[in-house]
């Protein structure tokens, strides 16, 4: 057992330096002053081909092949199965960070750094062409990455594995269709309903300080630590952790859109339960890391929609935010008030989208990254196939680019693969939902009453402290007895929206 | 010359390491959540040790070792002469930290986090004992770091040179007591001259946001670039680099003491400007340093002394100050603003002294600091002698901890050796400020215009873009043509007082 000690704490050291580098990425999108984004870029990504230097040399490697053949992943004699199960976890890691030459881990860190910086700008100046150059070369980047780990199904599955382990694109592809057209059904079927919202509710003026105490009202009674995390403002919201007791969220406020805080707040809110829910004794080492993106997927988009868009968390919150906004909803019913944030209708930014046409955006960009990736789509015909997809899904076509093609960070960062687990979290998060409230007596009755602790509690036990002691896969199957399938979100949704809609 | 490249790319390395240690500290005083203290002691004890193993590991070693001798540090043969310098410098740097054994630094760092988050709480608490066996522990660390480099003339000598390189404890005590008479003389004088300097006039109460706001416009009219830096909040006002472009202050705002905020902004900008003006092409290297603490803080106290309190200054600055602050300052004239914010006055507070007194504030604690380490008097015995030494300095006794031994965050970093250098800068900054003023035409009026980029590239162009090509002592030699003294610093206070206080 010195070897899995000896293992336990040279990881620590690597986490450590992965650590440093989250809160220099994460203090590029909060504070740093503009005119060091060159040194930053070059700073991360030397600290980030350290830690990746550190997590493939001899300090693991070592204690590592005494407890597993390193070629072939199979565990030698003399271990516990819990330790079999971290093992292979780890060993997993390193098989993959292996692949990977040291000067090309430095070189895919610095054009993430400098491509989410030209990204940043592109996006502010509607200028495609300042950051197509930046995404060309992250391309090719990613096009080697999948020769160095190596060709599964096909390369994009290679890239997809990084983000949701054990998921094929087939799999994928096979889930999003059997849910496609139910999706797009009901989004017509809502269209034709003659419904109004009155979303003009959400588009009144609220002042910026008291969405912003809101938000962190709410946060804290969903149970986010203030004292182990902390929120700020950043272009993109994003969640971010250095450790258990240091796990931090961002979000962006609109004075004239009340939803637009709110909903990230939550949505980052959930990823960082999920973090903090972590059991601290395992930090360093696969058991206090998430499953997969698509299972914190799940978190955020559990708390952001199950819970966010309820009717039970709106009669609790709504009377509190009369108050506080009098002017803007005195008049206004807890039924209309449900209603306005169960807008359905398609929209051209994926942030911002319901929680039905948000799938159908992750699809047209789960089909163009298969493009890229598998099928070489050069990256100038990127805008108008964008035009053109969201034509097809939305029957709309982006007046700019800023709000098109370019208004994700994701592929700046390098990220292809990560946006299909969004649409997973929420097929993964109503099979979690449904599972708690069997389990917990009176849960919706509780969040009625602002009670959101029980809900925290069963989270933390079920997903959070389990860190990677199960698959995506294993998971489902634990929870619900069945094999992942989209049937539990189509039915979540028809039920929902055809009493809404009145359908 | 390969040698020398390698040397500088590695040495790239390991201050970029030191950058994210730095960012960690950074952020651990303005904006880190609480209850991560402990694991980011751990994580900044992990990185700085990371960062000393690199340092004097193979890679500093193997090409220093071409260009010098590791042992007497004589230069081996061809190399000019400034790479000669250049070397000689990072040797220096190489053979202090050679001396300290990993695990050491590796403790010396967590007790600095620990001890530092324990002051903070201790300072609030008013309660010594909640410090103590910090202190205790980090004393003991310097006693041990003291042994592994070896005893100069005195302990306390080995512990001096860090910050104050090729000074000694006696040049600092003959300095100290050439000025001391003059010092007390001084204030005796103003004390029986009878002048009320009106001084309540700074402390009404000023707007925060307008104070803020106040501080930015001089920090910017200063030369401080804001495209690379930024101001923030802490307890302890500081400023941290992480790169030439990235250079950060913090402040502190008090809305009933006017001079409170800016004094600590405009010193601390006077850093800033320093490591701003730094030539990013040796980043890196001894060249892209500070030759001393003593020089920095010549930089700082230049700005917040020299330049910040002076009659120009204010003839610019105080209609403005007029028009932000009405309602405190219409009926008042340039000149009684002028006196009252040059009260000499004897106080609890080295933070807040005013330029005479504070010299006082730092004989004190260099008096302690021999006595702590050379003649290895008892923690215990602090908080009663700091009361004893105030009072013999002051005739003032401290009512609480907090505002005596408690109030500077240096002893809970582990810095011993440091405070003297804040008095050597005032010695510098008047040495380097006369000369100024003889090469640059119309120095003062400039500034009573506002213009103060003259003095900030006459300093940029013979101070900080030097580095560390000059000792300290060097630089003020061919700044004067003579030695060190404190004669230029006598003259100057004399001058000055004498005439506000027409003594």
């Amino acid at each position: 057992m010195d070897a899995l000690k000896q293992l336990k704490k040279e990881l620590k050291t690597v986490v450590d330096i992965y650590g440093a580098v989250n809160l220099m990425h994460w203090d590029m999108e909060t504070y740093m002053p503009k005119g060091s984004g060159s040194a930053r870029a070059s700073q991360i990504a030397l600290l980030t081909s350290l830690a990746h230097e550190r997590f493939i040399g001899d300090g693991i490697k070592g204690p590592l092949g005494e407890l597993i053949d390193l070629d072939s992943g199979a565990i030698k004699n003399g271990i516990d199965s819990e330790s079999k199960k971290l093992v292979k976890e780890i060993w997993k890691d390193f098989h993959r960070a292996s692949a990977l030459p040291k000067e090309f881990v430095k070189e895919m860190s610095s054009a993430a750094s400098l491509g989410q910086q030209a990204w940043i700008e592109a996006r502010k100046n509607n200028d495609w062409n300042q950051f197509a150059p930046h995404l060309e070369n992250i391309i090719n980047l990613k096009q080697r990455e999948i020769k160095y780990i190596g060709t599964k199904e096909t390369p994009y599955d290679t890239l997809l594995d990084a983000f949701e382990p054990e998921m094929t694109t087939a799999d994928v592809n096979v889930l999003f269709n059997s849910m496609k057209s139910d999706l797009v059904t009901m989004v017509q079927k809502i269209s034709k309903s003659g419904v109004d919202t009155h979303e003009h509710i959400l588009y009144q003026h609220y002042d910026i300080d008291k969405q912003w105490a809101f938000t962190e009202q709410v946060l804290t009674d969903m149970g986010f630590d203030f004292n182990c995390g902390r929120q700020d403002k950043s272009t993109h919201p994003f969640t971010i952790n250095f450790h258990p007791t240091d796990v931090r969220i961002t979000t962006r406020v609109d004075e004239n859109n009340f939803m637009y805080c709110l909903s990230s707040s939550i949505h980052e809110g959930g990823h960082a339960l999920y973090e903090q829910g972590m059991d601290p004794h395992w930090y360093g080492t696969p058991f206090c890391e998430a499953i997969s993106y698509g299972i914190h997927e799940s978190q955020s988009r559990l708390w952001e929609n199950l819970v966010g868009l309820s009717k039970p968390f709106w009669e609790y919150y709504f009377p509190k935010l009369q108050k506080i906004f009098p002017e803007n909803l005195s008049l206004i019913s807890v039924d209309e008030f449900y209603l306005a944030v169960n807008t359905i209708k398609p929209g051209l930014i994926r942030t911002e989208a319901d929680e039905i046409t948000y799938n159908l955006h992750i699809m047209l960009r789960f089909e163009i990254e298969q493009l890229i990736i598998n099928e070489g789509l050069a990256v100038k015909e990127l805008p108008a196939l964008w035009n053109k997809k969201m034509e097809e899904y939305f029957d709309i076509i982006p007046e700019t680019d800023t709000n098109g093609v370019l208004q994700d960070v994701h592929w700046s960062q390098g990220s292809f693969g990560y946006f299909p687990t969004y649409a997973l979290g929420n097929l993964y998060n109503i099979i979690m939902y449904t599972k708690a409230n069997e389990d917990l007596p009176n849960m919706e009755n509780n969040i009625r009453e602002g009670k959101f602790l029980p809900l925290r509690n069963w989270l933390k036990d079920n997903i959070h402290e389990v860190g990677r002691r199960q698959t995506a896969k294993e998971m489902i199957k634990s929870i619900s007895g069945k094999n992942l399938s989209a049937k539990p979100f189509i039915d979540y949704f028809k039920n929902k929206y055809c009493e809404i809609y009145s359908l």
